[in-house]
């Protein structure tokens, strides 16, 4: 049985999530997983990072439905893409373009709302109405490209790839968890070209981080990098709040440098 | 299979939702949708719309299982309600019968709690102990009226029907969602009376709205009335909370009227 | 077909608890079930009784796979459960055992990760690479004896066990739910020993509270005890949260006393 998993911003208090799960079960016989329906209101960057640390684990032919849709109901497309034998249904805004490319190889087409909308189709809920009765077709088997002709080129995010030099990386965060851990794009294996002790700058301050393996390696309330459970540098507080102790958030620029003393 | 929804205030950091899980796990071979936990506390008419903006999108057959219930263990009837092919339990509050006249036909019984309920019968979780082994008897096929004697006449919510009058509409507000927009029971092709400049009034108070379509057809920040995903008109402020924003919340009522300039 | 529970405290709004799903939808046909992710950070005494609270009511087989770990990566031991028919998958730090020792009988092995874990083995998410893939192999059948060798004697939390004497009990707080209730540890039938009206103290501080059946059965804003429905004493403030009003949490001790004018 495939599976489909669920993402977006509508809040699990609200009945968005339970309209999308009712709408699937009436069309398909899917294994519904929840990713998530708390990706803070509108913040497609965070979502699209989330659905990447998620995604590429959960089995081939798995579908994910995710909705951060701020233009719902505007000219912006709707899309399904494949990638690496999953798929991706949801805007083009750049919220699935992240973990489609990590699964490689995507091919995205533009759904023709004509055939697979509800009626009526609203103006504001195309997750229910658009998106899940496309998901519920892939599901069922449906091949992608029947359902509406390639769209060009998907919306990307703009990112800042990471960079290394001697002693210094740069980065940017993408986002935060609930611990108030920092979760960046440079890639964790290069930590080993630095020192234990280091210098994290961002916007234009700066913060004595020390590099260790995992939180219980680090003082608690200090400043500690570590290469994360998705691969990358994490910034983190052992018992703390790394976000509330820098004020540091999703889509600020880091850097970390190999600290010296200024008497050397 | 059948499906089982939950609908509660418990909390989804409580162990509640997941004791009545237990139970169904142990009882029926149901497929379990999770709704919402996370209804405000004793919230009753939240519970209520958020819960018809859901069941009736779900397949014929689904048993509602929803507890909002301060009155829990007191004389407050057990109730399980048929109505348009599905089943609905829980207390007699006014939770059940907005979802259930939205279904059509409802036809109420009252538990018999010696015959259903879980010993030990706690006085303060009938979620767990008598809502759910009734749930799973009616999901596993049980003829509805041999859950208990017919009830008369079920507690309702007190209501404030809409109504319309040349360039005038008027409702309450029914619930907010997670983003801040504020749902109401105007239907919402009434919108068609109106112009697309509009003055809102709530409580003494007065703000100037546009129609639109969608939210991404609003400027930021500014008040907008649209047809939501329920059908009925929903207040929103585009990339903001309509609620926050004009501090109204459940059970409000307002008033949308045709703008005039004051010298014309 | 056998559950797999989820507990942790990773947060709802993580990508965690999906990545965890993705591995166990991957190993395994079990049916997951979440029991909650919003464990407050790290508060491992907290995430052991809401464990307690529901998994002693779900069938014979069930595996919990339960994760607030601060310790990760270090050298607590991973550790796997038999107790009662269920299992129990998750860190050596006390959360485990409270609902083991309720289950009956608990036998204890240690993870061979050499054996279990994915590669790469993180540091820092064992819950994903380590106690996934053994929660699965357990739903699969696979007997607990070949997880590792035998452990040999669990952490377990300290306890403040509950004491009873003439007109007074004494106990602890083990967690407070959404609604601001506390739960206590001391049995709900030693209330049978005191009057109506008691003295609740704590912290040196006093309230005077009125034991009640259930929470309609007491004054808006007044302070109650009741047997709750672990079957242990809850301190409960009708229409309000005893969390708050009392300013009391988890671990406090309390004592109750039957009441005494101070002319009698």
């Amino acid at each position: 049985m495939r599976i489909i998993t669920l993402l977006s911003d509508f809040g699990s208090a609200s009945p968005y999530p339970a309209e999308m799960q009712a709408v699937l079960r009436a069309r398909c016989r899917a294994t519904v997983v929840d990713i998530t329906h708390d990706i803070p209101a509108h913040d497609i960057l965070h979502g699209a990072y989330v659905l990447a640390a998620a995604a590429h684990r959960f089995p081939a032919g798995t579908v994910h439905l995710a909705v951060v849709d701020p233009e719902v109901g505007t000219s912006r497309l709707p899309l399904a893409i494949a990638a690496g034998g999953q798929f991706f249904v949801g805007p083009d805004n750049g919220l699935l373009m992240v973990a489609a490319r990590q699964l490689g190889g995507p091919r995205a087409f533009a759904i023709d709302a004509d055939r697979f909308a509800s009626r009526p189709l609203s103006h504001t809920f195309h997750g229910r109405d658009l998106f899940a009765p496309v998901a519920a077709a892939l599901a069922e088997g449906l091949p992608i490209n029947v359902v509406g002709a390639p769209a060009g080129a998907p919306t990307e995010l703009p990112e800042f790839a990471p960079e290394r030099s001697t002693g210094l990386l740069r980065g940017q965060v993408l986002y935060r968890d609930s611990f108030g851990n920092l979760i960046t794009n440079i890639p964790g294996p290069w930590l080993g070209d630095l020192t234990d002790r280091l210098t994290l700058g961002y916007g234009g301050r700066r913060a004595i981080a020390r590099r260790v393996r995992t939180y219980g390696d680090g003082a608690a309330g200090t400043v500690v990098v570590l290469e994360g459970s998705s691969g990358t540098v994490e910034i983190a507080v052992p018992s703390g709040s790394a976000a509330a102790r820098l004020g540091l958030g999703a889509g600020e620029r880091i850097a970390l440098k190999v600290w010296r003393s200024r008497r050397a």
